[in-house]
């Protein structure tokens, strides 16, 4: 059985979450008849009030959870390499799970995380989540949570991000600057929302530079381990219904190379025929041929700046401050290799 | 002879059996240098636990912990994903570090999945791996332990592997008769297992095809983060020094795409002019061009087989039964691709 959550209990009593919190600490802000409502409700629904708190304070188990979407990929191997490097620093060990861009699994990993007294959590959200509870009741216990590159904007925490709507913007202004004039969007899955901010980036830069917005030039992939097929699949698809697109930005590197590998093979020519930018700058992206004009996307860096931002707030819940959040955008930057060129 | 007892090594030391007891263990309320010293002890009086006696007073932690060189690197990527996807089945956590290649990290973060208690390891060792006291340690403790990959011969404990030999024999083999006569071989560095069995296989099928063995033909590569690096380099330099070769298997992917990429830098064409075979089947190897001729190595299915191995492990020492100790060879295939081609 799930242990009861203080959000439970303030439902049942009609009352804020906070006030129940305030009353299971003895706050004097609380009044005493409210106090001993919340004292019983909470013992007749075997809620377990300090376990958590009283064991940040106490004992840390210098151990944080991990949850990613996927593991086999560049993007997410880097910044678990940058989470763990940090984490070695500060005596921290990471358990790293991974949900299978699956909101049921995610959901189960983290109560998993939960029960195993982790000192804090980061997670990356798989394209399958589009309910977000599960996150708020980590909060609810007190569990520092940073969120990182696939995140919920309304859940309240700390957040790693970079900015993909403007970086995305970049990529669609490259296409126009070199002189396309029909330009597709690979996205990706419907829910996440980098996926939907590199989506609106994209038409962003098509409004901005007066060129006519055509959802049908947009192909969604799920981009999760079928990546490379799909953006082979969209490819085919797209020379069947616009023979005359001349150039494309693609949600991620793997779908983009999916795709060139596919116009290669259909025999026609990157860049000359169709300029192609891809998302995150994978090695692979630059050694494959031609080589892929890309955005990069700071991996290892996010990681590190993750990990930091968890135990900032580990150590605040430990001295008793108020937590505090934080939103912290990296930089991107446009790297132009041979996928893309000026039309003659 | 009697077995040694703990009272035996606590009356040597001076120290109480129950302090002899916990730094056995690993507990963390013994100093670093009292654990090591009872570690020691027990090593040299060849102390052997009283798993019944152990398992009384131990708590399953439901965690293993997983220790691998790199995990920006797709062979070890799918094998996390392996035993991820099989610890979730058995309800495991896994706990990840990263050794970087180094022995030095390596002993330390061993030492502290000890002291997290968790029930079982998995290990695949450091290239700067080359004495192997701290894993003799882990079956000291009587926690079971399983290698994968890169492992130890002499430690006795469970092993997943791939024999390295034969696959770079297949690999040479196809070399020679696609019609080389002249085959380099760029190898890993020279204390891990899996580096000196391929080169062996290498040396095998060359004296089997009565091709003379040319030392100066070795070229060694460390294959950590460098890889590519590396391989760029050890092409060049394979140039200067032996511009008739006409074959090279290449002890990784990574590297093998690093050498691809500086041939067709320098005008010189692979396959016409040089054939390549790589080993480990990187997902790039299929998309680069031209596509890369290699050796299959079953990551994510070595993931899943390390983890069923220690699983039963873990219930053996948990029903109190004698821990049996298996070696699991899986197969390999040659993969043929555009890198190598029949000599005209």
């Amino acid at each position: 059985m799930k242990p009861t959550t203080l959000k439970q209990i303030a439902e049942l009593l009609d009352i804020s979450t906070s006030t129940v919190s305030k009353a299971l600490k003895g706050y004097s802000d609380v009044s005493e008849k409210t106090k001993r409502l919340v004292l019983e409700t909470a013992k007749l629904m075997n809620y377990r009030p300090n376990s958590f708190a009283v064991n940040l304070r106490t004992s840390e188990s210098k151990t944080i959870g991990l949850i990613v979407p996927e593991i086999v990929h560049h993007f997410f191997s880097s910044v678990i390499k940058g989470i763990i490097s940090q984490a070695e620093k500060k005596g921290y060990l990471v358990i790293i799970l991974q949900s299978n861009e699956s909101y049921k699994l995610e959901k189960k990993q983290l109560d998993l995380l939960l029960s195993q007294r982790v000192d804090g959590i980061l997670i990356s959200l798989a394209n399958g989540t589009g309910n977000f509870d599960h996150l708020n009741d980590v909060l609810l216990q007190n569990k520092p949570l940073v969120m990182f590159d696939k995140i919920a904007k309304i859940i309240k925490c700390s957040k790693v991000i970079i900015d993909d709507r403007k970086a995305a913007y970049t990529a669609t202004q490259h296409l126009v600057d070199i002189g396309c004039k029909k330009i597709a969007h690979f996205r990706g899955s419907l829910l996440p929302q980098n996926s939907i901010d590199r989506f609106l980036g994209y038409k962003q830069a098509l409004l901005d530079n007066n060129m006519p917005y055509d959802s049908s030039l947009v192909y969604i992939c799920e981009c999760g381990d079928r990546s490379f097929v799909e953006g082979k699949e969209s490819a085919r698809k797209l020379l069947n219904e616009h023979n005359d697109v001349d150039g494309i930005f693609i949600n991620t590197d793997l779908v983009a190379i999916g795709a060139m590998t596919e116009f290669q093979k259909l025999g026609v020519k990157v860049p000359e025929d169709i300029s192609i930018v891809g998302f995150s700058n994978w090695f692979m992206s630059s050694v494959i041929s031609p080589t892929l004009t890309t955005i990069d996307q700071p991996g290892y860096q996010m990681g590190k700046t993750a990990f930091k931002r968890l135990y900032k707030e580990i150590q605040q819940i430990k001295r008793n401050e108020t937590v505090t959040h934080k939103k912290i955008v990296l930089d991107t930057a446009l790297v132009v290799r041979e996928s893309t060129i000026e039309a003659k």
